[in-house]
């Protein structure tokens, strides 16, 4: 049997299905720019095979385990690493077993789809996961990942990635990125600038990061000058590795601009570990606005990851640590939080920043109405929970109005579920399709323009606001 | 003239319309679940028949009435009870002209579809009320109201209603309940533990109700330990009266979980009555979590009804009391207000803590997130001005992609009017298929695997989560 | 070719499209009732020639030319004049190029189709704008201007207005409304009371404007008293030039009904300079209730468009002033807000507030919840960035099942584009009448009913609400 249906997110109205299918059968196959996401750059750096289908497809995935614990399946029963480092002993097939029986709970969600599509185009897999289904699976998945065409080099070639940019903190080596540079296979892995470890007062060990930071750089970090030429060293050796992006996972998206003098004393402040949760906030906030101006200076794009409330259960990041599923959004707002930023960068048209949200409810009411008059800013795609189906719908239906396509940057992957890649993007594609199909069919855009911008979304825009 | 149409809310696309009628075929006739409500026990006590069509569909639905009120018909005009427990001397067919008069208001209105369904199905009305044919219908609804397969026993079984819960303050005693049992009438109504006369310091009469409390339990409500003890008492008393289930209506969802010496000291502030507006606040979130607790060693399920701005009109509630209306949403936010609860409880596979909303801005961006990953959370459906064809495509499209189908408990009808419960039952089944056929016509789910969902949404979940 | 669909924005399901059709063709000719407004009444006062297409089309209208910098064309090569009063001395067939040039950027855009249908129905356009047919166009338009059928009268004329409102400040002469009068002409171009210059202490040059006020009325502005009663005497003013409504502009729908020596404290300070943000915002908040309480003497209808940060960068403020595209929407919640005011007067049956939204949140949990119940208060259409296909379609979707259709005012063009009118009430009538169509073909509501509604909200709501 078929796992995915050919005409799979297309509307049903058989002259929309139409016209959504002959937008997207052109851009199909385009080859696929990931600008961001979260692989793991040994992957390609060592193209050894993936050990097993449970550690390919569930224990990484928070967005898989955190549905079979949300229904009271135990993390030590997926085989989840605890926050000590230990693991615990679980049996691959018991793990995969566990989720086989689960599977139905995954029903509409775009878990299910990326999965099927995965198991089906990229496994050959054509029966439903289940309880009765789970060990067939299991083994034929496992037999496929000991071939050679299954190596992470292989796959990449054959899911047509064109730049596939990963994500790193201030202090890595690089040498994953290295190793590939010097391999002489042609794929194109990028590494992006992400700062957080040193930027953010409340990540785990900061003082400890800003002295690593320190020597890492050759910087005197214990200044204020001293950290920000840190940092500029740090980008520019980020750019030697291909690097066109920086990337900013904060609680929100509140920036400042305070005077020189006020942020070294904020910043020695927050170097002595004695700041308060509000001066954190405001050292994150000034320091957004500090990238904003080294990326005037050396063409870095500045994506801002905002309002996602991390390690919501004290329980859960105690035994299991960060990065669990327990990351949940919160109410989120930009209009007031970027003013700082924007007055001091917001009209610079070298500039390229790309506002990323949890909270849909800044669409229509802020983030397209900023996007939609500051040349600096751009829309990223829907993100995360929202980067579904019905998220990109309502993500073009409640942005397009006000700041149209061209405020946008195509889409982001932004996974670490390296087979779910292909699946990711042709969902994009074809949700973007069947919205421009929508438009087509009632008179609101005409069909040579939407093939058109059916290329951009998928293809164009995303190399040319990523700088790629 | 038919008033519903065989096939209303079922989309108009045909192959989708196919699909939706296939999938509803099957469970249209599902007995009904009703874990949660306002209808009065005394109407299955007594079964005496329905005084009139104004009392029966007018006086006590706020739904109706406000609407009237907000185009200027006078409460009086409605017969309204005032405050003062004075009913004005208003001749039930003048209330029932009124409301025809001004049927054109409820277009498109779930009230509209509720009436007509019942004028249709429940009382056999074939005409379109309005000035016109206000009278006759009057007279048709008042004829059959005189008749024993009105009575309200006969119209539950006639409805099909499996189980019905009814919500009784704590200080209830049961007599209704208790008279029910003892009449050998096999139909299903039990109750449920709605503490917040001694749970919320602002409510009317809060220290008397403490008192009360105390006398009704034996415990001295005058200590905190007392107090506690008293509601373990009631819970199991309520248990006895078929209780499976606790409710809270509460401003905010904001949960606390203080030491033992500080939840002590606020209860004596509270009990004074010399409390601030923040301290009662932190008062009803600690009970939350006191609930939640309880709900651990007793099994009961803890519902949270969060977000209602009661009483909005000062005017009005001095005129006419609660409940008359004025009860709006406000924006409510649950990521930091249950951390308390969750670190304490969240993780507890079995308990259950059902949520509800009126800000439907919650749904995708903290609901489905909070209940896709803690055990112990479940999402109610669509509640208030939300439980609509249009408020139920919301909620399933914002909240499937993230939690899925099994972190929600089936439909609520949470009606005083009785007549309207199976109209309402039937928009959910209708519109909850409506849904699944849009699913399955887009490649998003199996036939197969709707026909289980949607037998799941109607029937199997709400027995689960309620644990009926 | 032709620029626009005849069957746009109906929806594509053939059944759903013949109703939807169906429903339209009655209304499509009716007359415009243009309620609120920013047409120039000099327009109507001089009837002389628009100066060119450029001026026509990009240079006043900031939802067009906020688009073009936000891909970073400059402010000054489109003409926009500057905050000390200078103008760009840039050729309006070189500003009409760029445009044209980045027409693209439109695609999907309610702009677009406003324009689009501009350039065939008022002019006879029929072909795409874009760089190679950028001159052509501008000559053909150019050329029309000259002719006397394209004079501000004609076009309203042409236009089938009915009644068109301007709005315009505390100080003005009527001195354009004065001459439309004398001019024997039959137009009817009804003003607005807009007073925000007076009463809003932030409003740039508030104390001059407070003096200027004085002097205009004659009355003793220095006191509370004498304030008051000089918007008394302006009100009845501004009636005499066709006045039915006041328009408030303010950054939220806060209210306030303090006592008579409070507020007279508070008037003082405010009009010495010395108040603060927060005080500020209270007397705007008071301000809101007084005018509703002179609303109940005169008959004045009160308009609330709250929740726009105006101005949000400081520094295209400081060069071109207000009005350039960077006001932004922002978090607004009413029910808080509100109540002091609707405590004082929500319940009058006589007087009619209208809320208008830039958060479309509010729609379902707050706007429509208040307006279902209270009488005074009437929901506005969707402003701004939703006055839009998509954005209609929401607020339908959001308000009806709670507040019904009776509590809405039909629409509203709130432009200073003129020639986009008819564009802007084509666009709310297809949206309406597919909304409308969707109801029937899903068993909401009857053809017969459709037919009535969409008179209704396209014609009678708006002559009613607003007492035309």
């Amino acid at each position: 049997m078929k796992l995915t249906d050919p005409d799979r997110l297309f509307p049903a109205e058989p002259r929309i299905r139409f016209l959504a299918r002959a937008l997207y059968e052109p851009i199909a196959e385009l080859p696929i720019i990931s600008p961001h996401g979260h692989c793991d750059a040994s992957w390609f750096a060592k193209n050894t095979r993936f050990p097993d289908p449970a550690q390919l497809f569930v224990v990484p995935d928070h967005y898989v385990f955190r549905m079979l614990v949300s229904q009271g399946v135990s993390m030590d029963d997926l085989g989840i690493p605890r926050a000590d480092g230990s693991v615990p002993d679980t049996d691959p097939r018991d793990i995969w077993r566990r989720f086989a029986e689960h599977y139905h709970l995954f029903r509409a969600t775009p878990s299910a789809m990326w999965l099927d599509h995965s198991f089906e185009h990229v496994f050959g897999v054509n029966e439903r996961l289940n309880a009765d289904t789970a060990d067939a699976i299991y083994d034929h998945i496992d037999a496929k990942l000991a071939q050679d065409a299954y190596l992470p080099r292989a796959l990449y070639d054959r899911f047509n990635v064109e730049v596939l940019a990963t994500t790193e903190g201030p202090m890595d080596d690089m040498s994953c990125h290295r190793e590939i540079a010097a391999s002489g296979w042609t794929g194109r892995v990028i590494t992006t600038y992400r700062p957080d470890a040193v930027v953010d007062p409340e990540y785990e060990g900061f003082r400890d990061n800003l002295a690593a930071f320190g020597k890492v750089t050759g910087e005197d970090t214990t200044t204020w000058a001293g950290y920000l030429k840190a940092h500029r060293i740090r980008r520019a050796y980020f750019k030697k590795y291909g690097a066109t992006a920086t990337d900013h996972g904060h609680p929100t998206a509140r920036t400042e601009d305070l005077d020189k003098a006020d942020a070294a004393a904020l910043y020695a402040k927050v170097r002595s570990g004695a700041c308060t949760t509000a001066e954190a906030e405001v050292f994150r906030a000034q320091m957004l606005t500090e990238m904003a101006k080294m990326s005037l200076d050396d063409g870095l794009v500045l994506q801002i990851h905002a309002g996602s409330r991390r390690n919501h259960s004290a329980k859960v990041f105690a035994s299991h640590g960060r990065d669990k599923g327990f990351d949940i959004p919160s109410p989120t707002s930009y209009v007031s939080a970027l003013k700082p930023m924007l007055d001091a960068v917001g009209m610079e048209p070298d500039l390229t920043i790309i506002l990323f949200t949890l909270d849909e409810t800044s669409y229509s009411r802020e983030l397209a109405p900023l996007a939609g008059v500051y040349p600096a800013l751009r829309l990223g795609p829907p993100w995360w929970f929202f980067d579904s189906h019905e998220g990109i719908k309502r993500f073009r239906e409640a942005t397009t109005e006000t700041c149209g396509f061209y405020n946008t940057v195509g889409f982001n992957d932004d996974t670490r579920a390296f087979c779910s890649i292909p699946a990711r993007h042709d969902v994009a594609r074809r949700s973007d399709c069947a919205y421009l199909a929508n438009l087509v069919a009632t008179g609101r855009l005409g069909l040579a323009e939407a093939h058109e911008v059916a290329y951009d979304l998928t293809y164009r825009l995303a190399k040319q606001a990523y700088r790629l």
